[in-house]
């Protein structure tokens, strides 16, 4: 038994500090590195790579649209071309800054409004498989289970990667609760521990009606700008251990 | 006898169009390629990467400081590890838009007020070698003869490239004339190729007070933003080569 | 019988040119000055409010989306709020900017995707005419006849100006007809005018499929940065006097 | 015995949080808002003016330069006119978000480079007070007492406000201690009432040699960005008034 636990890192901008990247560093074993476009600034990707990399933490990409003021969280209507372009650069710049590290890039997961609209557009989805398809078929393509980033990831011949929320309440329908609505966090560590433990056990997560469904995932997303987020990653990462789960980057596997 | 002629390129950027890049693009044999600081986005320097290569044309990187509205013109008090952080980053994004597009990055030359600062500042010009040699040793670093630039690329192992400026006036002292000083611009095609075969043979340049001074360069820099510049480069290509000199990437001889 | 011209301006950006708004002036009578926010920068601002200025040309605020690498034409999920704030902060930048040349702001027309969201929009509208009416309750309000922003308007209690397309195409249903479809763009000078001075004298416009369409409008919006323009404007303008008509500012009437 | 608090807030942006304005508002008289260059976006400010307002705290506008990465505070080699432009501007908006809050503004202070290049700097310093002048001629400048601020905001017509730096030590020649020496910042609650109180009622300060130097202030400058700004802000407030200091805005003076 194996899972990956990934985490949205060095997105904080200059004087700006966001995230708890270096609490939650040593519980994660995948970083998504900010790319410069809704948050990161060369500086703070090149530092939070070296943490990585010092952690043995394995690093990917996590492109945004360039939206710093709207933190890449609102859609835009941006063109597949665009967003095949504006992809290729960000993926570029952090492998780039990867490799001077000593580190191969290992994955690829577009960042919030970006992931969101790839969830629902195949069109998008498949302009950002282009791109980390023509930069390096070798990496890893991370997105929500059933969506178009996975079935658009397969067909560039990527490897795809679901995953799925450790302390997300889930739809019966397999969707994530919207953040507004009871339910749509759960902030018992315990609790946070047994779902991803049925997670990597059984495929299958409990739903806000009490329903099983299956929701089988490689990687476990924590985050690293809510309260008490570091503590909760740490219970999670022991839990997991504790249980006999190995807890190791997803490009060791598969 | 051998030239290379570099220009700076893709430095449009969104709806704002700049240079005259199309034009030039098939008499130059160097394209020096924005990185989104200073000009170009994602779907510039793509679409400009795709145009150099079709035209064989080689490839650089044009790392810039981060101030698009003053077009990195405005000298910034940048601390070097921050220079080498954002020359990495920058570097980083157009190689791989390059090797998408199937070609190696051939050369860095750092634009305006970067290029200036370093070339009087030695340690901003080693924090800019450094980042290079990090990234791929076999760059080659392109500067103002004499300047910081060649002798910190230098130390830092890297292939060093003095270019030369087919357009502009010289000092006595080896410096260009200031663009608002008389003498700054010379506009007559037939002395531009002049200037140019005598750089090239006799690696020496008339100086503004009528000496002849040393002037050794590898590649002569156009520019593609200043009026009538496609035409001059036209044709200071056809006097070249009408004189018998190899108009050739830096990159294939040395 | 009076019509306004209208014309978009001061969308330059740093070293990037883009327009023609030197050679336009002369044949407008209202400019919409661009904030800072999709284009213009405080130094394109000022000096183009002070060519507006010796030109007798009426000076409004033209607000667009912070997206400068789109142009702000690209929708963006922003929340009302937000908007009113950004229309807010850009509006009262451009009147301060005008107060210092002489001339009070005569109206707003937002720009881009930010001013076709409003027109579906009664929410975003809302919040527009919100911004404007706080800001400064004797602003004009401009916008597409029978939209979201002309009835949002006039409920904030705004003067509300529709405007109409020198050269553009109308649809049965009064919507313009879409760039990428023929008859988008009327070209011919002569028909240019004589379309407007149907909507001057009639209040009507001649659809796609022959029908005449109700089309009162008190501004004629032309463009800058299409090929022909300056020229086109100058004719329109010529045309418009030869006929009668008084080119004045829209704030001078009603 | 009079004295103003004034202390920069609004520099969030975004999802970017920083300082405690909230924290520090109950206990300050003057707020510089920050304007979007910076720091700041329209939502920020407008919140921040609200909550000014509602505290019974002056508003006043910090304008700086535009470089978000580098929150301001790297010099930047920006022409007199540019300054003139970019301060008119951003000047203008926070005048305008306060007017429709009810208030007028009370001061500017330029923020982080743009005051330090304009203590220097006399022609900065004159671009900077022509901006305000024109803009509104009762405004307050902001300034280190003896610089170029202070005698060309008096040169424009200005009121000039000198002010003085709770937390920070002073050299003899009335200089700040560099904050990377020892003796920049002074961390003791009761020593920093204490100084400010004799800065209050003898116009003068002890500097690092001991000896008394003269240093009238009609504000004093607090941090909000500092561990403890929040604490040793109310601590100072309540110091000065358990002394008799009427702690009041500095425009309610004068």
């Amino acid at each position: 038994m194996r899972i990956d636990i990934n985490c949205d890192m060095a997105e904080s901008f200059g004087a700006y500090s966001i995230g708890q990247d270096e609490a939650i560093m040593g519980n994660i074993t995948s970083a998504n590195i900010a790319c410069g476009f809704h948050g990161g600034d060369p500086s703070v990707i090149s530092r939070m790579v070296r943490l990585a990399v010092a952690a043995n933490v394995a690093v990917g990409a996590h492109p945004g649209l360039p939206d710093l003021v709207g933190f890449g969280r609102r859609d835009m209507n941006v063109t597949p071309e665009e967003i095949e372009n504006l992809v290729l650069y960000q993926v570029a710049a952090v492998a780039g800054i990867a490799a001077v590290e000593g580190v191969r890039l290992q994955h690829v997961k577009p960042h919030g409004a970006l992931y969101h609209m790839a969830v629902r557009d195949p069109e998008l989805a498949r302009a950002i498989a282009r791109a980390v398809a023509k930069f390096d078929s070798s990496l890893i393509l991370l997105g929500f289970g059933g969506s178009s980033l996975i079935t658009e990831g397969e067909a560039a011949g990527l490897r795809v990667v679901v995953e799925a929320f450790a302390d997300r309440g889930y739809e019966p329908d397999g969707k994530l609760v919207p953040r507004e609505k009871a339910g749509a966090l759960i902030h018992d560590a315990d609790e946070v521990v047994n779902r991803v433990l049925q997670i990597v056990r059984e495929g299958s997560v409990c739903a806000t009606d009490g329903s099983t469904i299956l929701q089988p995932a490689e990687t476990i997303c924590v985050h690293s700008d809510t309260t008490g987020s570091a503590e909760l990653t740490a219970r999670l990462r022991r839990g997991l251990e504790v249980a006999g789960v190995d807890v190791v980057p997803m490009g060791s596997t598969g």
